[in-house]
């Protein structure tokens, strides 16, 4: 039963040829495996069994459930950001104010990261002049000798003008040139927690031409005027409570809203496009992503410092100092898609 | 012709022996498939046509087009941008006034997203202070007693103080505390259709030590002067005018500019290194990121709310309030390298 | 000494049976190649130690170098930056001006992204009114026909109002409706080189759970408030001199402070958390992101313009433009964290 016909040179009789004609020899043999064929339909079922298994394997694993096949794609994103609501400060310290977007909200764009003002410290009409440092070892003189005139401390807050000048009735501290505070007024803004932020995240798979945005098709307007974000009840409402937000990441909101901090928003766009997973949707997930109570920190907490200028009517530039404790909102968009 | 000796031991006697002796047997035994030589040119021919298919896939497929032997590495950009243009909004309201780019562009960064204004509704002279509520189910009142003082409903804009006043003479509503408001003012930029924008980006690939930016070595200074990006004739030029932007996205710039809108400057930096793949330079492309006409929106296209801040002679702080709608560019860099 | 009962049957016999039976036999025949087992230790040895090499590059190279075994993940990431110090310009034009924090970081939240003013160009007291254009060959005339009303070239500064006035005593040039500009005055704040950046960044890796942060447990609250980063000093000090920053990117600071720049604060937190990896900590460094010295450049450094508005007592708008030369620092966060 052969299907070829086979020669068997001896060894002397083939190097015997020319080298060209050996080695054509050697480039066409085709040597093939002698093989046993065993007829028995235990060893048979077993043998084939094993096939089975690993073709299983290669196509159910390594294509369905990893789809090894399949490229990915990084997600390209966009998002507005819409805060609404207003607060209302009532210390004693700056009478009864009212506070609306255009105010507590820094930078006002609605971009990706957002920030709420929580709690305020405001030091009004300051104007460039010469005003006695506040005492420290360094600052403390008793004579103009005791200042240098251009001399900055890094660690005071202005430019010596080498003039001792009286702090208190009791201590002299040097006089420098800066922006002079006269007085702190505070204010806390407890409503913030009840702010609510539309969230708008278009996202782009520039590779598979791929485009969806977090507000589905099959929701309707007036079910987004009024809805607000659950886990459980209105998981595709794109409008977060703050208070919630905050909650959601393991925090209490008015212990947050003292020192401020940042809040991830985080938004999972892992999707599957082939036909029978099913439709592709954002999971939103929250975290705080500052450290809350390290054993060593420097400045903990987020804060800033920002001014507002004015003109006094004869001119002179004031500017109102205000620095704000809050929450950022950072909205972080990740996830790969896998093609149809 | 066997270039081995090989000797045949029966089971029986490999099992006498002890069992290290034949644990090391068993090791160093060497099994290798006895081969049938079959010398036939066609078989040969056939098989190493087989074997060539074979090596040119790993080469040619593998190697050269998917560079499997190629590590990759993701883009750190960087991005600045320098918006140029004025434009003069003269309806009635607002009467004749000139806008340049300190007013229009926010913020004035120059960052990787910036935002030209092209639609505002100035709200001027806002003081802080006691003003009827508008009507609503909610708000109007006909005595005293139907206001509370310090209820704050979300869906109205202040804290009511208790008095039912006349919002008109026909209709009393809840006082309210708040920033009041006394009149609109309405501008449209038209020609924000015509403002440039020059992009600078650099890339830098830190694995591969690599650096380029999206301005070329072959462009010099005087073509950067006068040259304006267009696809075909000038597709390496870095100033790009709005409206081309615009209408490169298959939009319509100025029924964009009612609502505004989020439109992405996508440059693609994919690249590769090898010496042969020619020079490396960004594809930039344009798209609408926000959507334009859903079913289902809240807030459609892009606005939002600032404010500036003034002070009275007499001290009192006043503020100008301003919905800006604009087209807000988002320049998104992507793409990866492979290397040399 | 055989295993298996073999029968071989002839072609002939085998494709005489019925087709079905046939099939199965072949589908349940189990073919393995006969072998030569050759009892030579020399032979063995190299063949067993070929083994060896195969498997210590399987497990050495591939699962423990190249760890194919391991996922890896892309790191979220949130910084926040806090500036420090002061300066003190006392250039002849704007008399003695302190400036703190509030006035030279733009913007001021302390973003990823954070610019510092280092050279200013102020030009006060702006208001809108009708001022002639600076000569140039379209905006010289002779006569009010020579200026169009309601013109606006691109490359002049405003709207002309169809008026032809005196620019100086011999020229005369078209009037157009602009922010006129009275004065410049100019500003150096060589004393930003001194300044301080404190960086803190937290890092999460949600795939694997793990969140770090650039604040190091063993680092305590006393040597943070002291340190000042030094690659060999103080390596995990996460507070920055801006000067050393610059030089470690290879530039200096008071040449790259007259035009200004963008210089990327890099943080690689490329980490193997495998038990015997050692601890994960960030890796700093300092990279020129805009370029230097190019030979083809428009608009060369980094510098942007914005304005502060004010009220004059008679309810006029005012403005100060400012004309802000500096650096941007980019913070910009990368790396693969590989998991337990």
């Amino acid at each position: 039963g052969k299907m070829w016909k086979i020669k068997y040179p001896n060894r002397a009789e083939r190097y015997d040829r020319g080298c060209c004609h050996s080695c054509l020899h050697y480039v066409l043999d085709y040597e093939t495996p002698k093989t046993l064929v065993i007829q028995s339909k235990a060893v048979g079922f077993v043998f084939r069994f094993t096939q089975l298994l690993v073709i299983l394997y290669v196509v159910g694993y390594v294509c369905v459930v990893q789809k090894g096949y399949q490229e990915t794609d990084s997600v390209i994103s966009t998002v507005t950001t819409k805060v609404k609501g207003f607060a209302y400060s009532n210390t004693s310290d700056l009478e009864h104010r009212f506070w609306d977007v255009a105010d507590y909200v820094i930078p006002p764009q609605g971009d990706h990261s957002f920030f709420v003002l929580t709690n305020i410290i405001v030091t009004p009409n300051q104007t460039q002049s010469r005003c006695p440092e506040l005492p420290t070892p360094s600052s403390i003189c008793t004579a103009d000798c005791d200042c240098t005139e251009g001399h900055s401390d890094p660690r005071s807050n202005g430019i010596q003008t080498g003039l001792c000048v009286n702090y208190s009735d009791t201590q002299q501290t040097c006089e420098v040139l800066r922006w002079c505070v006269i007085s702190h007024v505070h204010a806390m803004l407890a409503a913030a927690e009840n702010f609510t932020v539309l969230i708008k995240n278009s996202v782009t798979y520039p590779k598979f031409k791929f485009h969806r945005r977090n507000i589905m098709p099959q929701i309707n307007s007036s079910y987004l005027r009024r809805c607000e974000f659950n886990r459980i009840t209105d998981p595709d409402c794109p409008i977060f409570r703050l208070k919630h937000i905050v909650s959601e990441a393991g925090e209490d909101f008015q212990s947050m809203a003292v020192k401020g901090g940042v809040l991830g928003i985080l938004i999972d766009w892992s999707c599957d496009l082939d036909w029978w997973a099913g439709k592709c949707y954002p999971k939103y997930s929250f975290q705080r992503l500052d450290n809350k109570n390290p054993n060593n920190s420097v400045a903990p907490g987020y804060n800033f410092r920002f001014a507002r200028y004015y003109k006094t009517p004869d001119g002179e530039e004031t500017r109102t100092l205000i620095k704000g404790y809050g929450i950022r909102f950072d909205v972080i968009v990740f996830g790969t898609v896998r093609p149809e």
